[in-house]
């Protein structure tokens, strides 16, 4: 504790105001999105640029405190829940767009900016960053946990879309890796450790990521379907016909309801597919005429077009508030809210037995799911305060996750590891944990950087 | 070496007649198709399946002897050469199918299989393996070169690719890295950890690689410029308009006078464009137009079509076989060849200089570019025995790769480092190179894998 506080004194002298350890800083420190429960840091630092980060990494390097990077706070996993104390490292004041390529379809951004931002700010230049999670995280968050969303059925994952960083070591040196080019093959692909690594090995300070060409039409439907299966099947066979639908949701019938008493909409209470397509208007009209014919098949209604920019905003908008819409389900409950993916000719098997399992039980829950890419959540909702029900929703998770992990799926498929995951990583991995271990503990000896999380799994 | 025989003698009792030490057999393993010196291996493996790469490597692990995976021999930087000597093990007896999974656009392959033979066998699917680097590679050697070719434009390189594989540890651990699902964000990313390692961090036994649905229409054309700047132009203005082009070559008037005296081609003496559009046919017809329009603008001649398989496959033969034909140009002479890429904004000055830069030098030499990615080949004309035209070259190579990470590119783009660019990678990555040796020491603590290449730089 000398330690600590002989630290965060020599740093008070740098930092002044922005270091902080008053008690409403440090709770908003302490908590994210998830349902774990809070754990205060000692103290949050408020860093502008990458020396101070590297000034912080350094001292904390050299007194063995805990580092944990913060931003935007909208983990759904508990990435940024100081579980060992230490210092919360906040970023949001890293929020400079540093250089648009435009020519290129690149930028590189400090590790505070948000997609939102991002977005505003290229407004003009006929491209935008396609990746969204629903959450306006910040891009070094993003890239941290692999994050993705309704898109990354056209336009991939982070994983696919950051180029290069820039990082502070846990040893508090600045490193870049990667180049912003299309292709390099010099050396180790460091960029796609990072991405994924959840703050455990360096804190990212710089995100380079590829930018796409704004559609010249944007088309939105939404298709309502007789039964589940009706519905996932047409997904399975639009993916299995190669056509590059831009987004392809399902909500089951509670998330339909959800979405219509959270966000105004008055869509039929049934299993429902969200579409969107992108491209020239005649290819557009390709796309989206094929996947009505499969629709069809499957015993989908007509599809109810949105091309009017604010129809297409309310739509997702209200898609994306489906996770804020527990409270309109159940009043007092919080969703338990997990996700699996697995290979699309499993989606339907995978997506149905999830659905008997919640049918089967005393708690329920609503299935919505980046189905085009075999990915899909599942929000229990629980009262966490209840023993029974909490136990239930681990019961019922545990079948999802073992489940999709036999179908040769994964047990996360874009919210990350976190904390209470951590569990499961070698029923997965095997033997590859040893080796994640291995890497942690060569670029991180003294294991300050977010400990208690991934890269030191039992 | 009493501990090398005596682990050859242990290894004989189960290989037998599959562990060779005859000259012939060393020496076809102590070369690849770079203009690296050959060095031989003690002695050559020809393993059958995972569990005998583990025996062979555990064997070696115990003993420090060194291991160089081998399979198809076509690395351009002497990836395979056992710069150290022990012993080269050959994959390529392990060549089978694992499994194909059609409806998920995903297959299994053992390491040794080539990316033809895939091909062959996935024919009847209605998928196909995009990735074309000009050699029937192996996929084990692609991916650990993180090799591409001329259709990473539209499909991305093994990168992109990958989405799993099985691994025999520097131990002799066999592990299993990622999930053949579309996402995943369960820990550190492994695969792509191995995906460029050239074989540095153990021996990649399976692969489990994307397919793509074979398109409706496939359109091939020929276009000829007035000006090298002319066809650039064409290229950058195309990428930055967003059309997802298969295929886009640039050949520079030497390299199209390689192209038709050794392919038969008639090809008109002046920067060339291949081109290759894929999609519906109204799609297709769409991208052409507008390509045709852009082309037009920069002085381009009009498309020269080939929509026939056997045309199309001809044209490309050509453009392949480019690498072959340095003969013809220069009888007795053999390509120093390497490659850069660089952001498609600097696209046309980096292969302007690049030409004026051999046009400068009493050496010729022929340029030839996968454009759409900002990558580029340039291949010097040299007779390697005679010391001035071989320091001519690397003078030439190195202005070329300096002037590529000026630019915020890479001095390789798709060969992979291998040996005689290793004393490049701390000038592109700096003390992320630190890093890397990191890695390699945690994961090989006895530097047995490939030894003096990756992962060991000063």
């Amino acid at each position: 504790m000398t330690s600590l506080q002989s630290t965060l004194d020599a740093l008070k002298l740098h930092f002044g105001d922005r270091l902080s350890t008053t008690e409403a800083v440090r709770e908003h420190h302490g908590h994210d999105m998830s349902r774990q429960p809070t754990r205060l840091p000692d103290a949050v630092v408020y860093a502008e640029n990458e020396d101070e980060v590297a000034r912080v990494v350094s001292a904390c390097f050299e007194a063995g405190i805990p580092v944990t990077p913060f931003a935007a706070g909208s983990s759904m996993e508990g990435h940024t829940i100081p579980l060992k104390g230490g210092i919360s490292l906040d970023l949001t004041r890293m929020n400079r767009i540093v250089q648009v390529n435009h020519e290129d379809f690149d930028v590189q951004v400090e590790a505070g900016v948000t997609r939102k931002q991002l977005n505003a700010h290229i407004r003009d230049t006929g491209l935008f960053f396609p990746i969204d999670p629903g959450a306006d995280a910040s891009l070094g968050g993003m890239a941290s946990t692999r994050a993705s969303g309704t898109t990354a059925v056209r336009y991939g994952t982070m994983r696919e879309n950051v180029l290069a960083l820039r990082v502070v070591t846990p040893q508090g040196k600045i490193i870049t890796t990667g180049r912003r080019t299309k292709k390099s093959s010099t050396g180790y692909d460091l960029t796609k450790l990072y991405v994924g690594a959840e703050g455990t090995l360096g804190v990212i300070t710089e995100v380079t990521v590829r930018l796409h060409p704004i559609p010249e039409t944007i088309a939105s439907a939404v298709c309502a379907f007789e039964t589940m299966r009706g519905a996932v099947e047409t997904v399975v066979a639009t993916i299995q016909s190669g056509i590059p639908v831009a987004r392809i949701e399902f909500l089951d019938e509670v998330a339909v309801e959800a979405a219509n008493r959270h966000a105004g909409l008055t869509l039929k209470l049934a299993p429902t597919l969200f579409l969107e397509f992108h491209g020239s208007p005649r290819w557009v009209e390709e796309q989206s005429n094929t996947v009505r014919e499969i629709a069809n098949e499957f015993g989908g209604s007509d599809f109810e077009w949105s091309t009017r920019t604010e129809d297409r905003e309310r739509l997702w908008k209200a898609r994306h508030e489906t996770i804020y819409s527990n409270q309109t389900l159940r009043p007092g409950c919080k969703a338990f809210t997990t996700d699996v993916c697995v290979p699309i000719s499993r989606l339907a098997e995978a997506v149905l037995a999830a659905r008997e399992d919640i049918d089967n039980s005393f708690v329920t829950g609503k299935i919505i799911g980046h189905v085009g890419d075999g990915n899909f959540h599942v929000g229990y909702l629980i009262k966490p305060e209840i023993p029974e029900e909490l136990a239930e929703a681990e019961r019922l998770a545990e079948r999802l996750y073992q489940r999709a992990m036999d179908m040769g799926g994964t047990f996360s498929g874009e919210h990350g590891i976190g904390i209470s995951k951590l569990k499961y990583l070698r029923r997965e991995h095997g033997d590859a944990v040893d080796m994640m271990n291995a890497i942690k503990a060569a670029i991180d000896p003294k294991g300050i950087m977010n400990p208690g999380k991934l890269g030191q799994v039992e």
